[in-house]
């Protein structure tokens, strides 16, 4: 269960409040404000604020007195533009921020994307919540063989019966001992009156990676179409790609036409490298290309073969 | 006049949209938001969205599920903690987006701040307006003899007014040519059906620095902050001063609590160096500290003196 | 002329240095070092100094304990890789620092790349040269009818003479009053005793947007690829284009692998849409894709066709 | 142990290699190159490779042609007076790239400066090695009382004896059980023929962040700077004060004038508030203030005493 009856009440609380406002609003965003969309078997996705709309993106290319916008299907096709010839500053005129709730070893991929703003739970000062993922039985999978950064078949039987025990039997234990090493119990109250109980900084060194923690995290829309790009591209873990999924979603809400423009341009484009290029130029020729005479790398022809609806992925 | 009945009525139209939200919401910003605030002889700066509140401070900074604040005095507190210990995170968790208008000089120091985000008018895309900044009578002043970077007396009686003279004869005789070469007249038309009249991008060359150029500026507190610290000081050129003035203004309406904590560990604040610091010991221990003593540069210790109350600015 | 014999003389002498280093030496940038490459009619760009080459982009994707690279064919292997899937961080692990002299106009865009590092020569402190920009005959063109952003014919007979000789007159009228302002003559001398002069800061806002400033910029192999891939593209203004011309040449010195993969995987690449894919897609299978049954805007129809090879651009 | 001999011999070969480059060098600096200084059990920091020296900082001040120093005085003089009027770029024109090795819970720190370049040892792709964090018994520190994020005093006799126990096994078992999953022993061969072994990617999630990872690390030297106030900084965690200890000494071999402007202008200088500027004035104006009277809060009383020699830490 990602989250406890009393965090429900508070967000309920929080939901509950309205107030009037000359800003861009976007009911469909509203909807959903604050509600924690469910990710992995602990984890959420919250929008907590977001800053613009469609029409904001228009409203800054423009760099408007008023509103800014025009006919939905002028602003539209503004907006296909700008996406098309990569002109980033208005995108980045629209601002969201979430809270997310996630395992530290997705934490530590998540992070790496810089351009962003970030207010992490600490461990250093507050204990930390027994939770911590474990995969699905469907998402259990060998190391590939082809490629050294990826999955293969999924474990069955007893190797996936063993690896789910271990797992979950070294997180207990671990947290046992945080537990033991703070000397503090599920309730705070100390374990043992005698002992000082190590710091928080120290006991929490204890804990594996796939323990959760939260953060705020606050982007601007262009760059977040940037993460998403990367992090729910087919190469990136599962784990982080089904946070990217539920984010995704957030941003078709938010702003529908960036989000269509984004999936045109980005999302299910294609990149053709100059070589590649010139394979379809003599292909459309009428010349039978082979991998032998394309100038590509194996790996490479196979892929455009993909991408061109020649071979199966 | 900084913005023509047109733009005031665009303007009107837009303060008077209302809308439902259920986000942090600060009725004294909304007061006044995209009202142009006038800045120079022809500038403004208006706001044109913001992202949270002092609330949103504190709620990020506990990583709240709900709104997380207690109650005003409590989350002062925490405000003025997170200042004092250059906590900068949580004050980054509020945007700001702001529709400038100001001389192309100043804009040259203003965009030296990276961590924003930036559109501007486009001078290849369209055409300038005839609005060029000239300096108000107490503004025009001499270079200063003791510091290379700075202003001196103001000037007076025929240097004064020979100097007005140039910059706006300049000015116009600039923008006239500026027409001729792109062959296009206050509405727009052709001044000469025979003539091509020069692109845009290539006309523009022939301004001086003193136009008037615009953009939409957004920034997350922290660094809006950042930026007003060292813009609003005293050792910033006049004409970038003043806008940062007007920001503050908008910064206390915003976030009253980030501000007073603001100006009592930054904008009053002052930095004492190592040695500094020891003069300052050995003064209370009640030391006859000299400038030669020091261990200071005259003009540190003239600025320490200054600092303490034993001398005048 | 880009510089004086004086300037001339100065790099001489850097140039005279030599020390051992155990970094990593890239001769054929040595070669080059502190020697301005000129750009337009007073500009130029020097290479300062450097980190790093093709192999510290192996070293760091392997964070290697050593020197990082294996044979010359693998590390080439790994680049192309790396390029391809879009990895951005070992590109980082190499930095380079120039000396750029730029009119302002063409400053005011390189500057909106804001991930550099940046020294500007300071007109509030210093007197600016009268050095300015006047286009080459051939590049003095017209406004483009079909692009609100763009060139088209190059003005010819008296339209071009005229222009060129407002551009040269009004900016040595700017220098002359600029002077005057500052009450200071070539020599640094007063001009009238009896006046004061006019603060730097101040005097400079007369100046036009064609004349020089100069600066230190260094930045990132990664985020100078990602400013050449924009502004190298024959959407840059020419003004521009000519800067990224001959940094483009630095790189394929600095870095030749790099720099293949880059010429194949961006600079000459091909980014088609979801829709352009399909289209392409279509056409291979042999089906008879008109503009109307595209999907696409006519302009993305024009462009996928010059693409692809099918028309002319 | 740090580095095995493998790794070492690697280091040696590299330190072998010698250029002759026209570039600013530093012999202070290239004396320790590559080298690992080490820190805490396992980890170490290493100078991979740098840009510019003292005199970079005042050349690009200075924007100069040549090498732009003037006098080592001189010089020194204008790296300080950049140093106390928060002149950032300059600082930036220097940069550096370490190779460093240190706990998980230390690079989550660590990782929250962005404006730096990283290349991180992938668990994704690579198998992690047997190498984890236990403190030394000095530093087995309980939780403070008064300050819910810092240590108190070292724990003693048995609870310390029990929590190193406890942090051993429990790092010793994760490692060992990840082995387990991925099927894999130290020779990198199958544990057992019959099984898949679960993927790297999802194995390691089971080890604790007291792990060691490693990477590569490049950053200019203002930001270095500023790093370095934060974290060698009494507040910050000591395990990572030891890094930024290590990495003081690097910069003092680096640019000894920068080094030395930094330790009076930021390390040892001290942030009066304007409440404790006031303070100040009152007690050199011979006035007996309290904590009462003084309008500060009382821990802001009790450190600005100890600021002021008047009380101790």
């Amino acid at each position: 269960m990602p989250i406890t009856p009393e965090q429900c009440a508070e967000i309920d609380r929080q939901r509950a409040f309205a107030a009037e406002t000359r800003r861009a609003t976007v009911p469909a965003l509203e909807e959903i404000l604050y509600r924690p969309l469910p990710v992995l078997d602990h984890g959420f996705v919250r929008v907590i604020d977001y800053m613009g709309d469609d029409g904001a993106v228009v409203q800054a290319a423009r760099v408007s007195y008023g509103r800014g916008t025009k006919r939905v299907s002028e602003d539209a096709g503004l907006i296909r533009y700008l996406m098309r010839h990569r002109h980033s500053t208005p995108f980045e005129m629209c601002e969201i921020k979430f809270h997310v709730k996630l395992p530290i070893f997705v934490a530590r991929q998540w992070i790496r994307h810089r351009t962003a703003n970030v207010n992490e739970y600490s461990g250093r000062y507050s204990v930390l919540d027994r939770e911590f993922y474990i995969p699905a039985a469907d998402q259990l999978a060998a190391q590939a063989a082809s490629n050294r950064q990826g999955r293969g078949a999924v474990l069955a039987g007893d190797e996936a019966a063993q690896v789910l025990a271990l797992l979950r039997q070294d997180a207990e234990t671990a947290y046992a001992h945080y537990q033991q090493m703070l000397n503090e119990g599920d309730d705070g109250a100390k374990l043992d009156p005698e002992r000082l109980g190590l710091a928080r900084e120290l006991a929490r060194m204890n804990l594996p990676v796939n323990f959760y923690t939260q953060w705020y995290w606050k982007i601007d829309l262009h760059n977040l179409l940037h993460f998403l790009s990367l992090r729910a591209d087919p190469h990136a873990q599962y784990e982080i790609r089904v946070y990217a999924g539920a984010m995704l979603d957030v941003v078709r809400r938010w702003v529908p036409a960036v989000y269509a423009a984004f999936v045109d341009y980005r999302l299910n484009a294609a990149a053709l490298s100059a070589t590649g290029l010139a394979v379809v130029r003599r292909l459309l020729a009428g010349e039978a290309v082979t991998a032998e005479s394309s100038g590509l790398s194996k790996r490479e022809w196979r892929e455009l073969m993909v991408q061109l609806g020649r071979a199966d992925a």
